[in-house]
Order: structure tokens, then sequence, then C-alpha cells
């Protein structure tokens, strides 16, 4: 069969998978030129108030609820798959769908507490979504290539079965770019997702399924990935919250990956959310599981409390020297620091000097197979590369003492960069997250803002700055002499109308292996920015 | 210049750099065929009581001497100094001499002492020996190499920064194979380190001037390297402590490696020394350094206090299906396991599973750049690959896409250990450390006991067992079926004759980054042993 066929007939499958009952009656669905659709649930009228209620209340509320009894675990699950549902009808941000398998374990869940007394964990009763790549038995892992399709996991992925031990429920799962490389959401197989606040622009990749489907409040907490910036670029296009972690915190082993056997810069996983709560909730909890038990790569660090100081010294990156943020990006760090020292809190600038070497290096690190990996799950099916590949499509592979010599080069990166921090005494980095709020589909070009801190293994958070973009304020810059020939083509495509009212994301960066403290001191900067507002 | 000229001219100076007042005189000087020379200092009448008293004292006992202003830093390091003189004069165990530098920073100690009345740290005034690849200014770190040779360094090892701020004396540097690549200590430039307690026999490598430095008195504290056996095997050769711990737990940046850049299965350092407590003082102090301050690749993990359980149950690999272990050590395993026995301890049989995969993956990975570091180290004086060495020479490159698929080996093999280890729910598994007690210079064939381990990254101590080689007992197998070539050859070259009286080391291994379990349960094993003795 053609690569086209097997994606079809798999569209097809996933379509089929979702409930007449919850499908959007012809009626009202939203015509394609609405861009906004996250208004749908509460307009709409399709949802009750009750399944309102429930979508929008934060996680932790939820699993009080449902372990006083006051919810059933099989209401809170119907709630999200139709929400769900309906969220993939308006952006296509699924891969698989499994909402039968998960009202029968709600069900289960239901049974447990009510004759036991007891929760089954910590997680008894919330549904959390999950990237397309992690592994749940029965159920397709294809990262985007036809090739994988109906090729159903044979075991759970570590993390899969600490999120059941712990009583959660999942559901479906969501979609990413071709093998997970690419910063927007969109493959041969399941097409494109998009932003469900505005269709027109990208919800980021590549754990864009999952931000396009919390962003629409089909979930409340989902676990995507991060290699380069798969979880902060596609928090950052929507506006939520989420974690790159430290590696080893939280448990990796037996996902799929784009580029398997591929450690010289490590992936990762982590939460995205809508608020800052669930983001640590969701650490304290797995991290609570002691996840080093079974996942050989994880380390046993418990999840430390700490108290962050609550004068900070943040140094501030208002560019690498490659590509200057768009301006409302700059404004949104300008009124971040200007709220910082409003509340007290130390500024000085970072400098970028490392950034170039890092940023070269993440690159040469993913095609140093020569794109081997991904053209190998390319060729059986006959399917092209996707343009958005063409770095992997004309690789050429190094061999093992070059791959040796860069890693000698990495790691002298890192001591200097690790010296620069101890030298400055500063507390945080603060920085872009990308150099957009959001950007039309397609057009993505840069995440050397977020991937220089996964060759350096550093905790980075994306939090929304409270920044939206105003096409009256955030004009392309005048007079702006190009960093290089990228920063010259996204400040050229940079249009203030096309990303109007985008949310922008800011990124605060901790010492490795601290992230605990880099969420701390993101509630501190919460602060910081609801008092600056309060006093408005 | 010659590789050879430049080889012989490092040995002369190396030798010139030795006070005469520390040579040893004709006149006493052990005869060629002595084979036992750690009887010299006390038999030699070349030593002072009071320079007996202070080599013979445990590090922790120096220290309070120290601090007590008991013992000046100056005497402590002139005794140490003086020792290990003689032991390179009698066994050829050390790469750079600097005693000067160490008087002069012991007198500067002591002058701290006195006018602050406090210590400068918590090794104040400790002699501590390192091996040839840590960096300190000003000295060569040849690692075997005559085109390192006259190379010095620019910059300190990380290590070598914690140890001096700590207030450790640092006063020579020790032998290695080339590269650390070999399990005896031999080079081309320095020749050959053999083991004071029978100098036809080899201290073992790649750490083996270190094990022959301590062994010998010369040093109560020296640290190592381990990447495949390189701290556990000197140890063993010599019947001292190490442990080769976790991968991150003591800092290792800035050292010099042999195959730079190589981080597939990661080198380590670690204490070597006569006692228990002397490794557990070294670990703990360095990792209340909090090296992970300045050292990228640490863990912010500190030294937790562990009460290890007083019934352990140990799982004993009697062999590892390749090699089996000689005679005396197969007793030793024996001796132990009945004692452990004895003591209330669980004992079950530990079956070789992943061992051949695992030893397989590492040989791998050695050579996955096809010997082009060490060759690239070799070619500026046309120096040629030692015999040892064969497998670099020949080597073949693999490109970086069969590189990545050798990590999805190794990693699918450290699951199945660990699944495993759970499922049997062991505290430890006790093996070999070695097929052998020690074994003549040049003969030394099989680092898959302890390679494993440093696949796996587990936490590994090797121990001397309290059994001795007796030549009446330890026969040769009768009717031994070879397990392998390399097994078969082993049995063959073994000759109780030849390593009678030699002490025999067994390795205790513990869960990854459970480095303090591993130790405080080989205390747990020396007690168990101690008392079977007292019963005996």
């Amino acid at each position: 069969m053609s690569w086209e066929s097997i994606a079809a007939n798999k569209r097809q499958a996933l379509n089929d998978s979702i409930p007449p009952e919850w499908r959007i009656p012809p009626a009202i669905f939203p015509p394609e030129d609405q861009l906004d659709v996250t208004t749908f649930p509460r307009e709409s009228g399709f949802f009750t108030d009750r399944e309102l209620e429930i979508t929008s209340t934060a996680a932790p509320a939820i699993l009080s609820h449902l372990a006083a009894g006051e919810w059933t675990s099989e209401e809170v699950a119907r709630a999200f798959c139709k929400t769900a549902a309906v969220a993939h009808q308006l952006t296509n941000c699924l891969s698989e769908i499994f909402f039968d398998r998960a009202i029968a374990q709600a069900k289960e869940l239901d049974v447990h507490l009510k004759q036991t007394g007891k929760t089954k964990g910590p997680f008894h009763g919330l549904p959390i979504s999950i990237k397309d790549n992690f592994n749940l038995v029965g159920y397709d892992s294809t990262v985007g290539f036809a090739s994988l399709v109906n090729d159903p996991a044979t075991y759970n992925s570590t993390l899969v079965d600490l999120l059941l031990d712990a009583g959660a429920v999942l559901y479906c799962k969501t979609n990413v770019p071709t093998a997970m490389m690419i910063a927007e959401s969109v493959n041969n197989v399941f097409g494109r997702t998009v932003n469900p606040r505005n269709r027109k622009l990208t919800s980021g990749g590549s754990s864009g399924g999952e931000s396009a489907l919390i962003a629409f409040g089909g979930s409340r907490i989902g676990v995507g990935t991060d290699i380069g910036g798969s979880l902060r670029i596609p928090a950052a296009c929507t506006g939520i919250f989420t974690i790159r972690p430290s590696f080893g915190r939280f448990p990796n082993f037996q996902t799929r990956s784009g580029l398997a056997g591929q450690e010289a810069v490590l992936s990762v996983n982590g939460p995205l959310a809508k608020t800052l709560e669930e983001v640590v909730l969701w650490a304290r909890t797995v991290v609570g599981q002691q996840p080093w038990i079974r996942d050989p790569k994880c380390l046993p660090i418990p999840w430390r409390s700490v108290e962050p100081k609550q004068k900070l010294k943040i140094a501030v990156l208002w560019h690498d020297g490659i590509v200057m943020p768009t301006p409302p990006v700059t404004r949104a760090l300008k009124e971040t620091v200007d709220k910082l020292k409003t509340a007290g809190h130390e500024i000085v600038t970072w400098a970028p000097t490392e950034h170039q070497d890092l940023v070269q290096t993440l690159a040469r690190m993913f095609v140093a197979d020569g794109g081997k990996s991904v053209r190998k799950l390319l060729e059986p099916t006959g399917e092209p590369f996707r343009p958005e590949m063409k770095m992997y499509e004309d690789a050429t592979e190094l061999g093992v003492y070059e791959m040796w010599q860069l890693q000698v080069t990495r790691n002298s990166l890192c001591k200097s960069y690790l010296d620069r921090w101890n030298d400055a005494g500063i507390d945080a980095v603060l920085c872009p997250t990308t150099p957009y709020s959001t950007v039309e589909n397609g057009k993505f070009a840069y995440v050397g803002y977020t991937g220089v801190f996964n060759v350096l293994d550093y905790p980075a958070v994306s939090f929304p700055s409270g920044v939206t973009v105003d096409k009256s304020v955030d004009v392309a810059y005048a007079d702006h002499k190009a960093l290089s020939d990228i920063d010259a083509q996204i400040q050229n495509d940079y249009s203030a109308d096309s990303v109007h009212g985008m949310p922008v994301n800011l990124q605060l960066v901790g010492r490795r292996l601290e992230d605990e403290s880099v969420l701390a001191m993101t509630g501190v900067i919460l602060q910081a920015l609801a008092s600056a507002s309060g006093k408005q």
C-alpha cells in the first residue's frame, strides 16, 4: 500500500473512533475561517454546565473532588473525552483515541474508591493526555511515519505504567511532527495540528498536539517531550506552562524516538498545563513515585521542597546574537523586567557568549547519523522527506571519531556556561522561549532559544508573561540590522496583524537538576507580575 | 626526536627529581629477584620510626593528628614523599614527582593552622596521590604517550582544585598504561609498574601506579579512574579497597582521556586505599564539597547517610558464563558466602544473563572510533601500538548511525538487568573482581567482571576477602570444560605457585547512584568476615 493510502486509512480510523454523540453537529460546526475556536465549548451550547465546570477546574481541585467522591472518575473522563473529541475536530490535535478504554478504566476506579474508600494513587481519576511517542500496549506510536502505522505497542513506556499505577486515566495520544523533529506539528500521516486560539497559526511542535488540546480545554495535564524545545515551543505558541526538566528527573524509558539511540543531546519529557500549580503537581507526583526504581536512566533524586529567595538575581538575555526576538517578545521581556525590578529583584544582562556554538552543536548532533534514522523510517512505504526536514535529507553521516570531538566541544561549552553562571552569581536566566509569540503555520524558523538549554541540560520553564500581542504597539522594528540571514527572514516574515492578541511566553532557566528551584522561581515571578498588574 | 629518546629523557628527568637523600643506598637496595618489597620500609632501616608511624596511620587519624597540631603537615608530607620515592625505585609506580611543591604547600598549611587556629579544609595536610591523567598546572599528563611528554597542563582538573581547596597535599602522579586502556600499567614512556607484594606480578591497571604505591605504603589515599575496571582491578591485584562510583558523584572534569569525547561508557574516578574507612572518608569529603557547582556533569546528590539492613539479600555470581574465576577466587567466593550465611544473610545465585552482551557492547564502544583517538596520539612521534592494544590498532570505525544502534542495545540490556534485580529483590551482587588474585606481568587477559558494571553504571566496591592464595589448596581445576577460548587460555595460564600468598579481592555491586549503600554493605560484609575469623 502507498504511504498516502496508509495515512488516509489511519486518519479515517482515527475519525471513526470518535463516538457519534461527540461529533459536532453541522449546524454548529465553526466555519473554516473562524480563527479562534477556544470559545466553542462555552458558546456552542454543545457542553453541559457540569462538563464545562469539570474541564475548567485545575487538576489539584479535580483530584480533591474525585477523592471526596463529589465527582466520579467516569463523569470526569467523559467530560475530557468529549472535549478532546471536539478539540480534534477543530484543530486536528489527536493521533490515537481510546475513549472506551478510558471510560472503562474510570469505572474501575470508581468501584475501587467505593469498595475500599481509598484512591488508587495520587492521580486517581485524573485524565492525562500523552504525546504520540509514549507507548501504550495495543496502540500505535507512529511519530508521524506511515511505516509505523498499524504497529501497535507491545509494552508500555515506563511513564505510562507509572501514570496508570498512580490512577491516571489515559484517553488519547496527541499529534507530533515527523520524527518529532520539526517545531510545528505536521506530518504525512495525520497532517497538521493548528492553534485553537487562531487556526492560521501554529500550536508549535513537537508537542503541538498537546498544546492545542490543553489550550482548547480538552486536557488539564498532558505529557510532551523536549529535545530542542518541543515542550517549551508549543507551550509558548499557545500561552500555557511547561517545564523542560533536567534529564533523569522524569522517566523516559521505552518511548519511541525519531532518532533512536541518539544520546549526545538527551530527550526528556514533561507536563504541559494551563497553570503552574498543575505543572508542579505533575512533577512532584511523578518523582514521588520513585521512577528510578524501574527506569535505568532516572536519577534517585526525590522531589525536594525549596524556598526560593524572595529577592532573585536574574540575568536577562535580550537576544542570543543570532535572532532578535520579534517586537512583542522584546516588549514582554521589557515589561517583565520592569515589574521584576519594581518587586525588588536584581536584574543583570546576560551575554549570549556560547549560544552560537551551542546552537550549531545541537544541529550537528541531530543529523550526525546523516539522516539515516529518519530515512530508514521513510523508505518502507516510499514516504518522502517533508520539506521541513531538508536538514536530515541532506545530512552527511559523521564517523564516531568526529562525534567524539563534537562531544568534547559540547563539554567545554557546558563548562564555560557554568563558570560564567557561577561568576555572575545569578539565580536564573530570563529569555525568550522563541522569537515569536506564535507564527503562521509553516513559518516557524528558529529553535535556538530553547535548544541551547537541551545541550546544557538546564531546567527551563516556558510561562505566559501576561503580555499579548498588540498590533498597534508591536510593529516591526524600524532600521533593524539583521543579526544573521535567519534573523533577516524572521523579521521580514513578522506580521503584527497575524499574531494580534496572541499571548507571549518567556523562558526561565535554572541550574541543572534544580528543577524544583526553577519552578519555585517562576512562582516568584508570577507574583511580581500579578502585583504589578494589581497596581495598574 | 624519536619516541624512544623522548621516553628515555622523561624517565631520566623523573628519576632525577628524586632528592639524593631519598635514593635507596646501593648497600640496602633489594636485589632484582626479591619479589616482595613491601617489607622494605620496616626492615631496611631506611625509615625513622616516626616516618613509619605516619605512613602506617589511616587517613582519618592522620587528619586528627594534623588538626590537633600533634603532627605538622610538613613532616607528614615528607614521610609520604620519601616513601613514594622509595616505592618508585622498587616498583616504577610514579609518572610525575613534585615533592618540592608538596613540601612548600605543607609548610603553608602549617602556617595557616598556626596563625588561624583552623584547618584549611577537611583534607588539611593529607597527602593524596593522583593518577597521571589528572591535570595539575605545570606538570605533564602523558597517559603513557610520548607525544604528550613536555606538554604540561595549563589548568587543573576540577578534582585537583577541589582537593587543593580542601587542604590536601599533592605530591606525585602515578603510572598508567597507554591511554589507560590496558589492565596492567605499562606504556612506552615509563615502562611497567610492578606489584610490590610480588614484583613478577602485575599491580593491575589502569590505576596500577596508584595501587602499587598504596600497597607499598607510599600513599594512604590515591585517586584513580575506572572505565572498564581500572580502579577495581588494581585494587584486586594488590589487595586494597576501592569504589567505582556511579557516574556524576565525584568530579571528573578536565582530566585527560585516552579516548576524549567517548561517552557511551563513562569514565569515573574514585579513591584507592588500604581500608574501607579511608574510601568512605574520601567519598564523603569530596561530595561534601558540592562538586556539582563547578563540574557540569556532576549530580547534586549530597553524600547521604544510610543504615544498611543488617540482614542482606545477596546474589552471588559464581561465574559470568565467559570466564571461570581461577581457583583461589572461587574459593574466596565460597568462603565468603559461607561466612555471610553464618552471619544470617540470605544468599541467592545470580545468573549472568546479560553479561556476554554487556561485555561485547563495552568492547565495541571502546573501539568505535576505529582506534583513531589512540592513533592520533601515537603518530606525532612514530610511537608504535603496544601489543596489548591490538584491538585498537585493528578496529574499524563505526558510523554514528551504527553507534546509535549500539546505544539502543545497551539501554535495553540496562533495563533488563534492572528488571531482573527488582524481580529478585536483592540488595547487592557479590562476584569476582577479576578471574585472578593477580597474575604474572603481561598475562592479564579479561576485564569482563568489572566492565559490565561500567556499562550499567552501577557502583561497585573491590575489597579484600581475607583469603590469600594457597598453592596447596588452590590447584588448577581438574576436568574444567572451558567456557570460551579466553577461559581456556586463562585456566591454562593459571599457576598457583606464581600467585601463592597473594590476596584475593571480591566485588560488591549495588544499585546505580546508591554508592553510599554499597559502601555500607561492604562494611556489613567485613563484619561478617571478621566475626567468622574470630570464631575460627
